[in-house]
This record gives C-alpha cells, structure tokens and sequence, in this order.
C-alpha cells in the first residue's frame, strides 16, 4: 500500500481516502463503460444520474427541505463574493457584512467595487480578528437586501457558533471553510455558498444552497454564469458542469453518510479539537491565537515562543509526514487544519509530535 | 486491459489514454508523495511546478509569444460570453459579432444583454448556419472594440479555414471545439478562448489567450472572477485553481508533443476528417449538412435517408460501442465528433461500420 502523509492542508485540503480509491479504480474505465467520466457528455445518462444523486444526496445528508434549491457552479467563493450582490441586491442597493478577516473583506470590497451600498455592521478587525463580533440583529437596517457572514475563518482560526437571527432579512453564509464539518439549520439561511476544496471535494465546483424564494430576485442583465435563477432552471446544466468534481463531491457525501452522518462527523470533529486545543491549553510553549469561544472546529491556528522555533516546528513536522502546518502567509505563525477527512488518528499523531517537540525546545 | 470504446462525443469527449492512465496511476499518491494533487494547495511547490509548466508547454506546442498572456479561468466558454465585453469593451460599447450557430448567438445574446452596442457584421443564419460568411474585413467598423468569431460550429459542423484579417481591430474567436486542431497563428488574433472539454481535459477550467496590451482595457468594477488582467496579475492564482483540471491539461499538451506536434496532429485530423468525407460525398445514402469548402475537421454532421433510419443507426453504432453519433437535439440528424483524442483507427472503424450499415440499408 502507498504511503499516506498526514495532510494538515489549508485548502486543497485531504479527502477521504475511500474517496480517491474509489475514483481511481473508476477513472479510466467508469463501471466498465469503457470510457471516463470525463468522456462522457454532461446530459449523457450516466453522468445525468451522477447529478441528480449527488444533490439528492447532499439535500439527504444536510437536511435541506424542498424550500431550498441546490446548484453547482464555478469560479469559487470569489465569484459568490460578487453573485451575492448581482443577484441579491438592485443595482447599488444596501448590503450588510459582518467582517471576520481576509475572506469576509473581500466579499465586502467586491460588493463595494460594483457598486452596491455595502455597510460593515458587526467586525472584530480592531484585535485582528481574534474574535467573532456579536451582531445586534435588533439593530439592522431591514431595508438592506442581506447579511453576509463568513462562518469559518480559516487564516485566524475563528468559527460562529451561533448564528444571528435576522429575521426576514436573509443571512448569507460563505461556509466554504466549515461546510458539512456539523450539524447545521439551514433553515437559519436565505443563501449559503461554499467551495468544495476544503469538506467537499477537489477545487473548481461551488455549492449553493439557496431558499427558492430569492430566485426571484435575480436581475436579467448580469452574466449568465453568475445567475442564479439561470443555473437553477437549468438543473445546474445551463453549460458543462465540472462532472469529475461533481462525482467526487458524490462520492464524499457517500462517505459522510457511510461515517454516520452529520452528527456523527460532528462528533469526531469536536474531539480532534478538543484534543488539539486541550494541548495548546495545557501548557505556556503553545498559545492558541483565537479567543477561546470562537475558536474554530476546522482551523487550529497558535504560535509558538518564537519565529524560528515555529519554521524548525514546521519543518521538523514535515520531516515526520504531517504537511501543511505552516500559518498563512498574511499572519504568520502555525495552523493546524482538521477538515472532516482528517482522522482522530490524524491529530493524535500530531497532538503526540508537538508534546514531543515540546519536551526538546520547550 | 479494460474495454476502450470507440467515443465520438461532442463533448466532454474522449482523452487521450495514456493521459487517462497516467492521472489515474498517480491519482491516490502523486509521484509518491503520500497524497493526491487534489489534496495539495494550489501555492505549493508541487501544484506550482505543474501550473507553470503546463502554461510553458501550452506556449510551446502553440507558439504562443510573450506579447500573449496564458490564462486559466472557470466557467467555461459561457462566461467568456460575458467576460470579453466586459473587458474589452467601454460599458455600453459597439461589439461585432459573426453569427455562424448556436454558441455565436449565445454570446451575441450575453453581450446585448449586458448592455452593449451588438451588431452582427456577417452570418448564415439564412442559410441555417450550413456555411461560413464572408466578413468584409474592410468594411467594420473601426471604433468598435473587436470582432468575435466562432471558430468552429460543433452543432451545424462548420468551420472557418481563413481568418478575417482585422487590422487594429481585435479578433476575438471561441475555439472551444477546435483549439488545438490544426496550427494557428495566434498573432492574427486579439484573443482566444476555449473550454477544455474537447481538445484539452475535462471540464470545469477554461483557457484564455490574449494579447498583453488588451489587458489594460479590464475595468476596475467588473467581477473579479471575469477580470482577465485581475486574474492574469496573479498567473491564474488569484484564487484556488481547478488544480487537477489543469493537471490534466499538461498531460494532454505532453501526449501532444509527443504526437510530433500540432503538424502532426492537424496531418492526421485531416486524414480522419477526409476519411469520412469521402464516404459521405461517395454515396446518396449519407448526405453531409455543412457546405464543402466550410466543413468542420472536429465535428462531421450528416444525414440519412430517414429519421427512422438515422435511429436505427444510432441504436446500432452503440450496441457496437460507437457512442456519441446522434446529432445536436436542436438539429437532429447524426454526427461524429473525432476530436484530436480520436485515432485514426476509430475512423476507420467507423467508416466500416457505416459502409456496412449501408449495404443492408441502403
């Protein structure tokens, strides 16, 4: 058998190995059809069936009743931070944002750029991000057509354990970072996105759930590929969907279902975490970098007492198998990412390797 | 060895094998080193090496100079649909369009309905879209921002065999279903766009090659997911690439070069294009839709004597594991598309089964 590091991956993230044993068996021959997925056509019966299961599926295992249309897109939760708006708000209509780091701020400056009234409300920039900032909802402009939020910061390590009740104002969520990784009321959201490169399969697929009711929102006169009630009526077939990456989110959600479900992947989730955060807490040579509270289930992200014990941590780390434990690039320090294809075993290889380190450096 | 059908798909279409063999030798452990591609960030240094050279190799086997920019994008040729004029041209602008089917009238459409100034300068709708028209090349208007073709018409099964020699004024050509066919001299274009899906990998990652000086035209309040200079100022990186897509893209160009080429492969797209020809022009039975000196070298669309028989035929290439014969739904008859992945020998196989389908037919 191949050897298989620990992958501790920011995204690209780690899969579940079943997952890729399973698409690699199928990839050249698909179930002796003597051709690939990838050959096949996009509204061929095969892939068609691949399709549909894959959302029934995942509307299965995430709880999501027929209020909700499921779609498929590209480009990333970066052409959401512009789909939200285009389709959400009228031309330079009020939109609201909570901002928690790198990836809410860019949302925040796409909805600026073209052109929509984007009003910060709630924001915990002034501790670097250390922290999820509470939300009046009381106090929001019901004028606005939406409340983004970004429910997992995967550069400071911050997650929302609760959600704001906005009421009708739709709340919307971008989980690229923690989709799947628990068990979530979607019923909370008008709109969630995510890319799939973290929980959910390789990078190139987007998926958004939305309540059918804003379908109605979306104007005419914005790019096709951005609209949602285009793609929605089109089953997400307007135009050749990503098929491979769209099998493989099938397969994960297999996987999830195999596992026991969302509760079941939650419950592992918060034992890795507690693990993780149970050695940064028991002792001074770790410090974790998020407040405690917020701390995210997906993102462990902590320092050590200086910079070139943390470049000798990673490098040591990856000497011994456990790759991606670098903190990103914009704020230094060490991270730990524990999506949901990331065992227990996983972790207690690392929580054993950092005690170890700790024992000679500390 | 498993089953290898012969696969005349319009698209997703048939790969390479050896392409096919070597992402799924590597798929689960990538050149050992314990995970998948799919599973490594995309600022790595194993992705990085494989994103830059797949874009040196496309410079190579296309001749691409440094006065054009390499670009992977999301979203197919649909989004290009958008993304040209919102880049190329002033809000509002005068764009020109050739309409020569289906996919030509669909980027007309997204153009006219982001608000610019469309005008179609030549087409065959009159004609069912069976030719390509003549563009007077000295009659367009000068103060448009370019001229947008559709290189080849996989529905209707034409082609164009000369360019339209623009001058100052850009050539924008969609050559999504035959980028890569034939030699192309890349300097007589503004910009050329292609989804991999048939000539160049699977779906989900699109390629963009353009003319450096045009990337000064991107405005600022445009999505960034459809801003070519926002995407080219960060090489393709600005945001988490279909990394395994454009793997397979590499592939496809290496599987290229070692073909000899793209001489080597537009010799042998000739001959298997010619192949059918001849057996088309050489009997009443099959008839051939396109106009002669326009037909396609990808896509080669023709009738039978009756919709019953065209069925029947259809029926019988499958149970021969021919797949993918029946024409476009929105024109009906039959067609083969043998893309450059299709060899000679799926030609000839299928020539034979078409003469033999004929004499207890015909």
């Amino acid at each position: 058998m191949a050897k298989r590091i620990h992958n501790f991956n920011a995204g690209p993230a780690v899969l579940p190995l079943p997952v890729l044993e399973e698409a690699q068996e199928h990839l050249v021959d698909f179930h002796g059809q003597g051709h690939s997925l990838m050959e096949m056509s996009h509204r061929g019966k095969t892939y068609d069936a691949v399709h549909t299961q894959t959302i029934a599926d995942m509307r299965e295992v995430m709880h999501i009743s027929d209020d909700y249309e499921v779609i498929f897109m590209q480009g990333g939760a970066s052409l959401q931070f512009a789909a939200v708006p285009l389709n959400l708000a009228p031309a330079g209509g009020k939109v609201l944002y909570a901002d928690t780091g790198s990836w809410s701020t860019k949302a925040m400056q796409e909805a600026s750029k073209l052109g929509y009234a984007m009003q910060q409300v709630a924001g915990s920039g002034d501790a670097e991000y250390t922290y999820i900032p509470t939300i009046d909802a009381a106090r929001l402009d019901k004028d606005a057509a939406y409340l983004h939020i970004t429910s997992n910061n995967t550069i400071r390590g911050t997650q929302y354990h609760s959600w704001p009740a906005t009421g009708d104002l739709p709340l919307v969520a971008d989980m690229s970072s923690d989709i799947n990784c628990r068990v979530v009321d979607i019923d909370k959201f008008g709109l969630i996105y995510a890319g799939a490169q973290k929980n959910m399969g390789p990078s190139g697929v987007t998926i958004v759930i939305m309540r059918k009711e804003l379908l109605a929102r979306s104007p005419k006169n914005i790019p096709s590929l951005t609209n949602y009630a285009t793609i929605a009526g089109k089953q997400s077939l307007y135009n050749t969907p990503p098929t491979f990456a769209i099998y493989l989110i099938g397969l994960v959600l297999k996987w999830i279902a195999g596992q026991g479900g969302l509760p079941a992947i939650e419950k592992t989730n918060r034992q890795k975490a507690a693990k993780l955060y149970a050695l940064i807490d028991g002792t001074d040579f770790y410090r974790g970098t998020a407040r405690v509270e917020d701390r995210s289930l997906m993102n462990v992200t902590f320092r050590l007492p200086s910079e070139d014990l943390e470049k000798r941590f990673v490098a040591e780390a990856t000497e011994a198998d456990m790759i991606g434990l670098k903190g990103h690039r914009s704020v230094g320090g060490c991270r730990a990412s524990i999506y949901n294809a990331s065992s227990l075993a996983d972790v207690e290889a690392l929580v054993d390797f950092m005690g170890e380190f700790e024992r000679r450096n500390g």
